[in-house]
This record gives C-alpha cells, sequence and structure tokens, in this order.
C-alpha cells in the first residue's frame, strides 16, 4: 500500500491552514493509501486537547469533528517530542490518539514515505 | 520526462512567498522537467483574478507578470476546490489558466511527482 | 547513503520554525544520512550574519549554538541567489558556511533527495 506523510507545522493561529491534512489523510484512507499526520513546532497545538473544538471555518464542520473522522478512517497522528520541549507542552497535553514520537522518527518517515505534504 | 510539483499554501498577505513556485516552475521548464503549481489554501488567493496585478516586489517584475511568463513556458496551474469552499470563492473568481480540481488530485499529483516543493 | 534536503521558508520573524531544519539535520547525520539545509525566500535571513544569535526558545540553546553543531556533524548550508536579490542581501552579509546558489540548484537538489522537508 502506497502511504502518504502530512506534516502540520502551523499552529491554532492559522485555522485556515489546519482543514487540509486532515481533508487529504481521510481522502487517502478512501483511495487505498496510508496515511500518517505528524505535528511539529506549533503544529502540536492543533492536537492539544480542546483546541480542535474552539475552530470551525466558513460552511465546514468544526476541526474536532474532521479531526475524529479522520482519526476513525485510520489516519494515524503523530507529536514531535523536541517541539513539545520547545513549547512547554507535556505528554497528558494532548488527545489520546496522538502519539509522542521523537526527532530521529520524522526523518524515516520522510524516507519510507511516497510523498509527504507540508502545512 | 521528470515531474515536479509546487504547492503554494501561502496567500498574498506574504508577498515575499509567492515569487519562488513561478520562478522555480519556469526554471524547471527551461531544464526540460514538468512543471505544475497547485493552489491550496490561503494559497487559492495568488490565482484569484486581479490580485497578482498588485503584487511587486524590490527590483522584481510585477507577480502577474512573472506568472504569465511561467503560463507561457508551460507550467500548469491547479486549484483545490475544498479550499475554495473553504474561503468562499467560485470558480469565476479564477485566472482563466487555473483548473480546478477535487482533494483526491492532489493525493495523486504527491504520489506521481518525482518532487514536491511546498511555500 | 540516503540524502534528506530541509527546505527554510520562514525568517527569524517566527522563531518556533527555525530549531527543527537543524536539530533534525544533526540527527540525520547521526543516523548516516547526508542532510542539506538550503533557505529561501525569507528563510535566507536565518543565515544573515548576526541573526542567529538573537534567538532563543524556552530551555533549549540559543540558534546560533544549534546551527554550528549542525555545521560541525557536516551539515551543507546553501542560500537561494534570487531570494537574495528579492530581500536585497549581498553576498557578504551571510555567515561564511552557507553558500550562495542560483535557482535551478533548488529543482536538482529535490529531484536527487530522497525526502524533502520544508519549514
Amino acid at each position: 500500500m502506497p502511504a502518504l506523510l502530512y506534516v502540520q507545522t502551523s499552529g491554532i493561529d492559522t485555522p485556515e491552514r489546519l482543514y487540509s491534512p486532515f481533508i487529504l489523510a481521510q481522502t487517502a484512507k478512501a483511495m487505498g493509501i496510508d496515511a500518517i499526520i505528524y505535528f511539529l513546532g506549533m503544529g502540536i497545538t492543533v492536537v492539544k486537547k480542546g483546541n480542535a473544538e474552539k475552530i470551525k471555518m466558513g460552511q465546514f464542520p468544526g476541526l474536532k469533528e474532521v479531526m475524529d473522522q479522520a482519526v476513525k478512517a485510520g489516519v494515524k497522528l503523530m507529536v514531535c517530542e523536541q517541539s513539545c520541549q520547545l513549547i512547554s507542552l507535556a505528554k497528558g497535553d494532548f488527545v489520546p490518539e496522538a502519539e509522542i514520537v521523537g526527532a530521529a522518527t520524522l526523518n524515516d518517515l520522510v524516507l519510507e514515505a511516497d510523498g509527504t505534504m507540508w502545512f
């Protein structure tokens, strides 16, 4: 199965950048493509507990609903451990679906993926 | 022929991010490389009619001129349909060279490209 | 040896986006992966002489120290010539480790790399 890696480097101060990875990753799963969303830098604020609930754009459903649909479709969520240190967030601060992983992981994921997308 | 995909996720509020994909894509065509620029999220404002005309940086020609040169060189422009809904723009709002395509398209384009660039 | 290309398109006004490429590239070298960081658009301000010294986030060492460690580990730094013109910076304005290269270079680097990351 081909695999796509989506990397969210932008945070909740740019809500218009947050829908794309979830929508594209969910679409990927429906196309028979494996999908991981990796949260890096300020991007980790998107999977901080309680934040997605606050975001809703135009006619779109709230971001939390879009995130939940992506997870239900089998999309994996990963959070960069070093970014947690950079922004002073702890493991317990994130939604339970988000797995905390080390910096070396992203290098490996990028090398293994059939394509990457950066938001 | 190798193919490069350029994705513009930033909008006209960050003019310093807008020249690169056009210049790189035009350079790619001159190098015998196929080139598509895909506009996503706020990036779609770049190909909204009348916007590129307003942007000019330093000694560089205006962005509209750089866009026209890229199109003339054979660079294809694509616009994400879901982003149009997110930002409430309609098909007729864009320059005629820009083709509106669905979300699944980007997953396919990324998988097919020999390289991708994100701005 | 596999090769990863990191591209910094963000400038010193977004300090939280600046650590990742240096940390990931240094980690890559430790993993036996070749690593280049390419500075584009406002990203070139990161390798302007004197700028990294001003940036420090949370418990992390200053950005200059992180940059120096990456260079010492064998990470190569490249600066986009067209971006220098766009932002009106001259060759002598950059740290000596940064090599100025033309626009065609990035197309080639992306095609040759085993993976790319965009910040």
